[in-house]
């Protein structure tokens, strides 16, 4: 089964993303496109997110082979809901939410009969709106997809060929799988630099523009995706609670025995620690997911 | 008083940084260095981090008119009595470590009749080592003077000069508040994110290799600082012990907050935090201190 008409719902970072790397790598694909802002469809239509950009989320599916929603995980289920009616029978139904197993019980629930593969390309920015995508978002990341039992086999075949095409790697995963390994790598990253950003910014004996000015000894990599979308971060939380809870947990275990040992002056126990990260930064850059140069790259040198 | 002749004592980042920015800013300075390792020694003079390698510190300070100390802190007190016979009398000494209060008390012990004047430029990259140094590292970063009461002004004046003339801004502070600042915007997030990255790599049900590929989920942002140089991280821990108990007991409150707001599913109060760390992000932006690129400029867009 081929693509050839895709309709992306919400054209913030991902959604626009979305249309703009088909536009490049899949010219032949018609997109359409819908978002519940008038101004962020005012301004999908200027930057061309997609090739039409249709005033109701009913219109811009009713002829789609696949559709992908880019809406904020705590808004999945109402957007289905609005496209059920509307939508052909063989349409492909996907989305880009950092939380599995909720939008797959969400779409499940709104749209029983369609074939639903939900999918998490691991990519973003910390910007957001329909200003903030750009073509090659997806090129060299992960695509993850959580296939419900029984999937059908032609649909995730096709939605994988499709990321593919968009220059992201494809992988399969189960959904609550997903949601644990998630929690890790960008869940609690970014509810922890969340934290220290806000904990920065209440203390008394340090001020605001201190922090600011002497951020550049490390709190200022925090800041980064703590500059993240509050809307989609929220629905994040509340829809991964239990992985991330979990997770958060050992989290605050490693840091109390790290407390201990700088209570007890234990320099042996925090120089092991410091060495064995630092093979991970290797790793992570030969997999190519990371830039090489020294501070990102930042700057002139 | 203008400085002649500067001596370097640790030929990594910071020392190797500080020879190639005066070689490119103030080439009438002559610069001699040395490092405990010979290695070291020999890569830098295949460098030509500075005009002359030496090697033993006494002689690499026998003419100095400006000394800087730029080893671990934990080794200060140790360099700064290794030169201590060879010092000329009217030689200012100074310093590059991250914690200041530590600092000021092994260097006062070790040369009670020399003027030293410590100090800390927040500047630096995950990278350590004679290879890592590179001229513009102090550009538009501040350069932090932490004088003692009573310290000669003139010497404070003239180490003012100096680091301004290698692009650096200078700002004097109370080496106490030094502490708890650099603690905030330094060395907590250091150390959360080398808890973070030694968690992701324990858990059971998450392998490593999960966490490294589908780290563009934020999770890369924090190995990048826990990649830094593991001795000079373990000696400020045990150095600036206080502040940083202190300002992580107030980090570890806050993230207890959120964790409760998780857990009863308060989105107001994970929304209000997200909003509000947005605001700090612009202001380092603002100040210079970040590049404003998405992603930190990384890749191609």
């Amino acid at each position: 089964m081929s693509v050839e008409r895709v309709a992306i719902i919400g054209l913030g970072l991902l959604g626009g993303s979305l249309g703009l790397a088909i536009a490049e790598r899949l010219p032949k694909i018609a997109t359409t496109g819908f978002d519940a802002d008038p101004q962020v469809r005012q301004r999908a239509t200027e930057r061309g997110l997609v090739d039409r950009v249709c005033d109701t989320p009913a219109e811009a599916v009713a002829s789609a082979d696949l559709v992908i929603l880019c809406v904020p995980v705590g808004a999945m289920e109402a957007a289905a809901r609005e496209i059920a009616s509307a939508l052909p029978a063989a349409a492909i139904v996907s989305d880009v939410g950092s939380s599995k197993q909720s939008i797959a019980r969400a779409l499940g629930a709104a749209l029983p009969d369609q074939a639903v593969i939900p999918a998490h390309p691991v990519a973003g920015t910390e910007r957001s709106g329909p200003d903030a995508g750009f073509a090659t978002l997806f090129s060299h990341r992960w695509c993850i997809l959580t296939p419900p039992d029984g999937a059908d086999a032609t649909a995730v075949a096709t939605l994988t060929g499709f990321w593919e095409a968009l220059g992201a790697k494809v992988e399969i995963m189960d959904p609550a799988h997903h949601d644990v390994v998630l929690a890790v790598t960008s869940h609690i990253p970014h509810l922890i630099a969340y934290t220290i950003v806000g904990t920065a910014s209440d203390l008394e004996d340090v001020t605001q523009g201190e922090v600011i000015k002497y951020s550049a000894g490390g709190f200022r990599d925090f800041t980064r995706i703590a500059a993240s979308d509050p809307v989609m971060w929220r629905d994040v939380f509340l829809s991964n609670r239990e992985a991330v809870l979990e997770v958060l947990g050992r989290f605050t275990e490693d840091l109390s025995a790290l407390q201990r040992a700088i209570r007890n002056g234990d320099g042996e126990a925090l120089f092991d620690l410091f060495t064995r990260t630092r093979a991970i930064r290797r790793a992570i850059i030969d997999e190519g997911q990371d830039d090489a140069r020294p501070d990102f790259g930042r700057g002139d040198h």
